[in-house]
């Protein structure tokens, strides 16, 4: 399975920083302003998403947004 | 003007990252098989593109997808 791609870091990345903060999908949901099933898609890596809602994950988890596309852990 | 939103990083990093390789636009949309107004529209900050997109950016500067969200310089 391809795991370099940006979609499959942004969904590595978006997991373990929703964990790390002890957030459920819907609390992130709901601090970021997205559809829970959007933010449900995007950690499955099942959506080609803009940077506009990348910008809103990352607020919603209080990160940088170049955290979210980090690939340093593998 | 606010210039901490996600889509004047990008932009901004963007033409610096293509200046410092010596591309020009028409070139690095040659190399990121993107269109050549996509390419000038992204570095004008006209447009919320996708992460997909922004892979193929960071494939014709050949530089890692996080580069292009750094928020170091100011």
């Amino acid at each position: 399975m391809k795991k370099d791609n940006v979609i499959s870091i942004l969904s590595k990345n978006m997991k373990e920083l929703r964990v790390k903060a002890n957030l459920t999908q819907e609390e992130l949901s709901f601090r970021s302003g997205l559809h829970r099933n959007y933010i449900s898609d995007t950690e499955r890596g099942t959506r080609n998403i803009s940077i506009k809602a990348v910008e809103k994950i990352a607020k919603g988890l209080e990160v940088p947004v170049e955290n979210l596309f980090s690939n340093n852990n593998d």
